[in-house]
Formats: structure tokens, C-alpha cells, sequence
């Protein structure tokens, strides 16, 4: 039996291109072995206008008309219709939301999913907002609906995380959570220690395409306090947001605190956490030293790490090592089929 | 909806009576967040006598009859019935087994997994030889049987390895698996870093019940081939046998050797390691070293690490810090709640 999938895709850059490709590259096996057969019917873009269709569209010639400025040249799928618009009167079974993200607000990727979910489309985003500003309410609003709401592309790209608490470690309590979560951070403060100044780093951050204009986002510990809030609000219920976290970013260190430490078998890492304290969770993100026996202290660069301290299972690290675009792309891939699999076993998470 | 679920515990060993008194600790959860009932049918250990009932027997005070020497004194339940027998003859849904492992044959356990897949019973075990001597035989079994048959405390005792391949990496290919999988062989080595002959460091372990008294297996790369090739027959359908792992293990090392590593700032581990060598898989065990850079850098003492090479994830890297036995105790608590969903869920795997 074959069932077939629809998708509505809000935001199509470079994560929403490569998951194109990827359910390209793994079509044969989607067929044979999840007996699934996946049509992308909706393609949204911010600036270069939108496709609508009541079949599947070409997503690579999709990806060649962007190319050259717009996807008006595609043909009468073309449409100038708001993300919202297209949402409502779309045929998609679900959305996959990666927008650029406002992170003060959260938006607009949180009214994307929310319209999605009224709608009774399934969501699956990597954008980190909605999960760590709305997360009770869009839960919330998932289970009044029906539908299933996933976001493992949220935190560390598609190293599974918040799939693997909860495919993995059932009945198993998570009381803490530690993290090198913004790998701008980490790629400077790697740098650092091998000897540039903060401004070199940052340099070279931004000419392989890591750090943005501006990095305010990445160097001010924005960007982890808002994982660590997406995962102290999924694994402890901490019912947090990112305003409430304790943060500090690495602009304070100079180079010559980072390579002496450096030379005293200390490193400094920006570390995001999150603990129980009394009956409210506590998050907080800054530069602190980690020596060789930290299950971190490998992980330089683009790298990141999370270890889960739990009740049943001890202190359970997780590396990524040199992620690229195809990582994100593959947590999308991978919570769509997670989707379909707990449709197929009935249930209502 | 409340399930009731009935368990044959074959064995019942420190990581059985863990177990058991998890199921305890656990059984509010389960019967909220599961809708479980989780009954013991069925103990039997080798050599202080075995328990069947039709009723829920009381594990509690089975460990304390196992105290005073036999299980005689629990009742009328008491029997001499061999495992083999008390799996015909018991009316478990599901089989646990822990027995003692021949690693040379993968005996006995072999046997109550096939006489178990036969009466129709679900297996879980945390035993490594079935899995590593006769994974596509039992596999085959399960399926023809429409059994399920689960084993994650074979490797990293609890740490979710082939759960998080199989539930959260989906349609991701491993292409190879290295890992630090031997905890006594890890003791040792980082004992020895730190000044201690290697027999000083045996009789470390031995004292604190982490080497056997005889620890060959250990120390001669037995059981990390028989990890190894566990992980490449799940994951990457190596077909393989313990027999045709390339094994060195680490009594060639001398203390010289590991401390003066350890000053160069490399370390020697006892590193296990499956590769794609053409058409088929390479297995091999042996000392390597390591230099800090490594994700297994931080990876001492009782510590231990797999790194799985994908090929849309990269490099994943689990470790799993200092365990103890609850951790083992864990991987069948969890295996048995993924056999129950995917029962709930109607598929056979």
C-alpha cells in the first residue's frame, strides 16, 4: 500500500532546497521501504513569489528558476499569495515551516503553524522560535486538532535530540541538560585559541558563510538561549522563553584570556544549561572553562554537544561533528517520517 | 485501557533483580503513561531453583528468598523445571533473558530465544552472543514467528544505540561504526596511564567487580569483537561472527608504553571498529591511540563510546558516562515498552 504525502513548503531556501534534494535522493527507498510517496504541492518563498498546484510540483526546476530571480518563470502555479493565504487553501497534509526567523518574537514562522494546525495539517519546522517562545500553546493547540507538531531541526540540526528522549528513553526523566549549542560561538572561541583575535575569527566566520552580517545573534548567546529554552521547555517542562535565560555572550573574553587558557589544558566554550532548582527549571548560557575530561572537550569548531543528565540512564553526551546543510535538511526528512509512522500506529501524541 | 503484560525472566541476576525492582519503581508510571501492567510470571535462575506462576509473583521477595540460598522457600511455586521447559510450558508473553553467555557459542541463550520465538513469546535480552553468533537466523525467526525481538543492553548497556538507529535515523545508511565498547580493557588503560602495572590494575578491577576472575575476555578484545559484530549485523547487515573479527587485545601493551603515551598527549584505547571493505564489512579490535581531538578524548575509566558514520548525519558520536547497573537494567525496560508500542501499533518488524 502506498500512501501519499502532500507538503506545503513555507520558506524555501538553502535547509528547504537540500530537503528538496533529499527526498529525491532517497525517493526509491521512501517507496520500498515506508511504502511512501511524497509531492511537495506548495513552494513558498520570502522575496522571488510562490507555486501552488493540485499536483506534485518539479522542486529542482523550482530550484533553477530561483536561480535566475524569481519563480515567476515556473509557469501558471505561480502565485503572489501571502504564506497565510497559501496555508488556507492549500491540498498539503502538512506543512514544513522554515521561514527566516525574528527571534525577539518568535515570527512569523509561530502564525504559520498555527494556521497550519487549524487548517488540521501536521508541522514540521526547524525553526527554533515557535518551540522555544510558544511551545506549550502550540502543543496545546496540536493535541485540540489532531495533528502532530515535530522539530528536531530546532536544536543541533538533525542529530536527534528531543526524537531521542522521547523514541528512546520512554519512562527515563531528564534533570538536566548541558550544551554547545551556537557553533558561531564555538567555530570563534576554536580560533581564538589557536592564536586570532576575536575580530579575525569572527572574519573568517563570516567569509565561509557561518556568521551572519551581523552576529550579534550568535556572539550574545541569543541563539543558545533560545535552544536551551526550545529544550528545557520539550524534555523538562520548563515552560520558559528566552528572555528568562541567565546570558552572557563570548564578547567579553579577550584573546589573550582564550589562548592562555588555552596553554593550561582549559578551554572556554559557550555553555548553555539548564537545571532543576527548587520547582522551577533554571536556564542559563556563558563562557565557562571545560578541562580533557569534559565529554566536550573534543568538540571544536562547527561541532556541538548536548549532554542529557537523567534519572535512569546517567549522564548521556551527544556529538555532532562538522555539520553541513544536508544535517538540517535530514532532521526534516527524518521527523516527516515520524510524523506518518504515528499517524499509521493511530496514535494521538 | 489497561494492558497486561507477563513476563519469563530467565535469569535473574544483579541486572534481573535491577530490572525488577525498576519495574516497581516504575509501575505508576507505566500504568499512566503507558496504560501497562506488568506481571512476572515466570524466574527462573541456575542454579537456586526457578519460580512459575499463573499469578503475579512477588520479585521483591524472590530476591530476599535468593539471599538465604534458593528460591525454595518462596512457595509453591517453586520448581526444578529447566529454562527451556518453563518456557513451554508458561503462559509469559514476552521473555527476558539473562542468562549467563558461553561467548564462544552464544549458549544458552540462543536456545530459550529460539524455544521462546517458537511458543510465540516477544524476546528481549541484553545478551551479546545470540545477537552477535545468529542475528539473521533469530531475526528471520522472529519475523516468520511475527515476534518481536529486541537486545539494546547487548552494547553500552542501556545507551539507545539500535533503538536510535532504528526509531530516530530513519532511512539514514551507516557506513561504519567505531567505538570504545569494553569497560574492564578502558579501566585498565586509564589505570595504567596514570603509573599502575596492568596487573595492578587488574586487581583494581577485580575489586571492584568489574573484571571476572578470569578476565581474558575482556582483556583480550573477546568481548568488544562480540559488540562489534552485534552492531555490524544490525546495522549495516555485516552477517558476520565474533570468530571473523580481526582481534588483538591489550596485554601486548606494556606500562611503559601506556604512560609515556599518555605524556605525548595521545592515549592508547582498546578501539573496536566496522568498515565497508568492498562487498562486505571489516571487523576489527584493537590498541590504538588516540589524540585529543577525538571525541573519545574524555572517554575513561568505566566510560565508553560509539561513534556511527552516516551518510547523511556525518559523524554521530553517543557516550555514556560511568554506568552503572541500573543502566543495563534500563535497556530492558526500554526494550520492552518499544515492543509493546509497536504491538499497540499494529506493524511487524
Amino acid at each position: 500500500m502506498t500512501v501519499i504525502l502532500r507538503l506545503a513548503m513555507i520558506g524555501f531556501g538553502n535547509v528547504g532546497q537540500e530537503f528538496a534534494r533529499l527526498l529525491d535522493r532517497k525517493r526509491e527507498w521512501l517507496l520500498k521501504s515506508k511504502g511512501l510517496d511524497v509531492e511537495v504541492l506548495v513552494i513558498s518563498t520570502r522575496s522571488k513569489g510562490s507555486l501552488m498546484s493540485k499536483r506534485r510540483l518539479d522542486t529542482a526546476r523550482a530550484v533553477e528558476e530561483l536561480r535566475k530571480g524569481s519563480l515567476r518563470g515556473y509557469g501558471s502555479e505561480y502565485t503572489e499569495l501571502s504564506p497565510i493565504e497559501l496555508i488556507g487553501k492549500c491540498d498539503a497534509d502538512m506543512m514544513i515551516e522554515l521561514t527566516t526567523l525574528d527571534i525577539e518574537s518568535g515570527q512569523p514562522a509561530t502564525d504559520h503553524i498555527k494556521k497550519a494546525m487549524n487548517m488540521g495539517m501536521d508541522v514540521v519546522t526547524a525553526n527554533k522560535g515557535p518551540v522555544a517562545f510558544h511551545y506549550d500553546d502550540l502543543a496545546r493547540l496540536a493535541r485540540s486538532n489532531g495533528v502532530k507538531f515535530r522539530f528536531e531541526g530546532t536544536v543541533m540540526d538533525g542529530t536527534p535530540i528531543f526524537n531521542l528522549v522521547e523514541k528512546t528513553l520512554q519512562g527515563c526523566e531528564v534533570t538536566g541538560i548541558q550544551g554547545i549549542l551556537n557553533s558561531t560561538s564555538n567555530f570563534v572561541l576554536t580560533e581564538m585559541a589557536s592564536g586570532k583575535t576575536m575580530d579575525e575569527a569572527i572574519s573568517k566566520a563570516q567569509g565561509m558563510g557561518l556568521a551572519e552580517a551581523d552576529p550579534a545573534m550568535d556572539l550574545d548567546g541569543w541563539d543558545a538561549a533560545a535552544k536551551i529554552t526550545a529544550l528545557a521547555n520539550v524534555l523538562m517542562g520548563a515552560g520558559s522563553d528566552p528572555k528568562k535565560v541567565e546570558r552572557n555572550g563570548i564578547r567579553g573574553l579577550s584573546a589573550d584570556d582564550v589562548r592562555a587558557s588555552a596553554n593550561e589544558r582549559t578551554k572556554w566554550k559557550l555553555l548553555a544549561s539548564a537545571e532543576r532548582d527548587g520547582g522551577s527549571i533554571r536556564t542559563f548560557v556563558g563562557p565557562e572553562t571545560i578541562t580533557p575530561d569534559s565529554p566536550f572537550w573534543s568538540v571544536d569548531g562547527t561541532s556541538s554537544a548536548v549532554t542529557l543528565k537523567t534519572d535512569l540512564m546517567g549522564d548521556l553526551t551527544i556529538i555532532e561533528s562538522g555539520p553541513m546543510l544536508t544535517q538540517t535538511a535530514y532532521a526534516i526528512f527524518s521527523d516527516m517520517l515520524l510524523v506518518v509512522d504515528s499517524i499509521r500506529a493511530g496514535t494521538l501524541q
